[in-house]
């Protein structure tokens, strides 16, 4: 195992001033020990933990890191916006630009709103959706994430049977299940949440089907009602356009995080012209929703999404991995299932259950400086290289070896 | 009227983009005419509009400037962890050492989270009320701020009555409607939010006399529910500690944002050892809650406000504005209402319903150099001088005098 004692000292200290010393999705308190918790420093598709143990990363902060942490075009556009001012009484011609540029990349959008958290996006279309023709029903897929709010957060803990009084659960890519969905909510739809692939937390990734998608864009129609594809995890890492473009379905708002900025922090809802009356009538803000430097950020983001070949090098390098650690499994005898897209990959080992297997071979890597996830989704960002693949493929490898004296 | 040329323009691509051009508290639809919505930069108390107009800024980025914009010390403890890394696959130790600093410094805080909008910090403290003893209820003053989440955003399209079910309302500063409201509640009251003191749009501000904060905190005590003072406006600018802690008084939440990192999006909660529990069991997250440039800022900030005498210079360029503003409506016979701490100062003209006479006075001002609001509350800096102030009252005297011909 790595040496984390400086890690391990600072989580002590963060026991006193913090609950559990640490909260939300960044605690590494349910992944098996060997995980670092602080990180000291990041650079391209590499972080460096507080001991000075350096991992090629496969979360990628999370999905925030898009293009490679530190990315040249997008820190030197944050750091000459932020010589002129961050956070001032009024935005900057900035938030203009970049909606500018957003609508003009995302084929179902006619005008944008930015914020700071995923969670702050959904919520605006929920209230949007809702504003839109007076309903109040809002449809989930059972255990899809969209959010900590208490909506929609995955703990109950605090959390009124009111906050969901008006939310009506359905069977993700089962058109039978969102049809009844759809009865069941008497007219009353407001509008219904996409995942524009499944990803869960230990569950296998996978794609709907286009039945499903026409579906749900058809049952929206019908009742007047607003589709929502939830972007935030997905954005700019699997098209330069809505995922669901590719099966020729629209939604009329579209939620954005993560990637959007590179790790600056900013967010957005999308939304066609049928929804402009509705965003416009209701009320939602932030302190810092106005902040020049993510703009700017932003900006540098979607330049290089529109003008590079990040998008074809990640899926290159991504599918280089899947294709290595794939013939390793073979090689050494696991059955381990890789699922999403390649640039999002679910690596989970059959029969395992409580990751155990996955969890040995994960820390297995780490030790060889590879930073994979045993049972959430990963991804890969455009700095990762095919050098940084092999280097994967060597830790994953040896981790295989590792794994298969346990048996 | 100052020169808008460049501002209109762009506000006009604007509203093809952005649903009415613009969204939440950062409209300028509401003032008169006049005001610019785009900023080019920003510097100490200066702000300067995309059209050159330059303003000494009585608003401080709606209250998130609190050491002058871009403050060299937090700049720069910013631009050194920006090199490093910001949104990482986990936080930074200065996650824990800025919540160690926070929390040596608020008398009634064990421990603290840190999120992005002042709604995420009041959002947290709900779900977190209502985890500690599994009780629904939540009292709030009837028209207090506390954020555009649905359970308080005070434009109710989009909103639900379902959101609003478990909120029980009472009459702000008044202790015989409050212990009404507990009564309301048959014992299941989560929390009751408090506000320092009061500073709504288009009202006086005032504070609540010490024997309503005192039976806040009795009553939350006979009913073993939470009384969460909401700081997001307040914080540091009229305090080192919680502002009701100079009446004896301390609660077992407080919220935070705005100032706290200068600008830099970062907002918190923090808590009592009572609440440590509750705090750990609930699930609240967002993608950059652990990103580490806003910490440095907040820490940066935090130094600054311990080691500096930026509350009693501020207060003390407060006071003086205040005085001379106070001489000249004597002066011009005009009955001025200038209420709230003179670091946030609400102006109000008398007879002024339709801020009729205060819009045209701070349209005047704006022509002059200084840029005030005509019913919001505003805010001063740290970087506001004695010579920044007579350059406002310059201004305000011509202002005075020019709406002395409207009479």
């Amino acid at each position: 195992m790595n040496m984390l004692k400086k890690n391990d000292a600072i989580f002590e200290r963060a026991k006193l001033v913090i609950p559990g010393g640490i909260y939300g999705h960044q605690s590494v308190k349910q992944l098996p020990k060997g995980y670092p918790q602080y990180f000291a420093k990041a650079d391209g598709a590499y972080t460096w933990d507080v001991d000075g143990n350096r991992y090629v990363d496969y979360m990628c902060g999370f999905g925030t890191n898009l293009l490679g942490y530190r990315n040249p075009e997008v820190e030197s556009a944050a750091l000459a916006q932020l010589m002129l001012g961050d956070t001032v009484s009024g935005p900057s011609e900035l938030m203009v630009t970049l909606a500018e540029q957003f609508v003009s990349m995302i084929t179902h959008a006619d005008w944008a709103m930015f914020c700071k958290n995923g969670s702050d996006a959904t919520s605006i279309a929920l209230v949007a959706a809702r504003a839109y023709r007076n309903k109040k029903k809002i449809l989930l897929a059972t255990g899809a994430y969209h959010g900590a709010a208490p909506w929609n957060t995955p703990v109950l803990k605090g959390v009124t049977p009111e906050d969901r009084a008006n939310i009506i659960y359905f069977e993700y890519n089962n058109v039978e299940s969102l049809t009844e969905a759809f009865k069941a909510a008497e007219g009353d739809i407001a509008g219904l949440y996409a995942t524009p692939f499944r990803h869960e937390v230990f569950e296998d990734a996978y794609f709907p089907s286009e039945d499903y998608a026409k579906a749900a864009r058809r049952l929206c129609d019908e009742h007047d009602a607003l589709l929502i594809v939830d972007e935030v995890r997905t954005g700019l890492r699997l098209s330069r356009d809505c995922v669901w473009s590719a099966m020729g379905v629209q939604p009329d708002l579209s939620t954005w995080g993560k990637a959007i900025g590179n790790g600056h922090c900013i967010s957005a809802v999308l939304g066609s012209d049928k929804v402009r009356q509705a965003a416009e009538e209701i009320f939602v803000t932030g302190s810092y929703w106005y902040s020049s430097v993510p703009m700017a950020a932003a900006l540098a983001t979607l330049k290089q999404v529109q003008s590079s070949q990040y998008l074809e090098h990640t899926i290159a390098v991504a599918q280089h991995l899947r294709d290595g650690i794939a013939k390793q499994a073979l090689a050494y005898d696991f059955e381990l299932k890789q699922t999403g897209p390649a640039v999002m990959p679910q690596m989970l080992f059959a029969n395992d259950p409580d990751v155990k297997t996955g969890g040995a071979w994960t820390v297995a890597m780490l030790k060889h400086g590879a930073y994979l996830h045993p049972y959430h989704n990963m991804f890969l960002s455009a700095a990762h290289t095919f050098a940084d693949i092999e280097l994967t493929l060597q830790a994953s490898e040896a981790a295989f070896i590792e794994i298969s004296k346990l048996r």
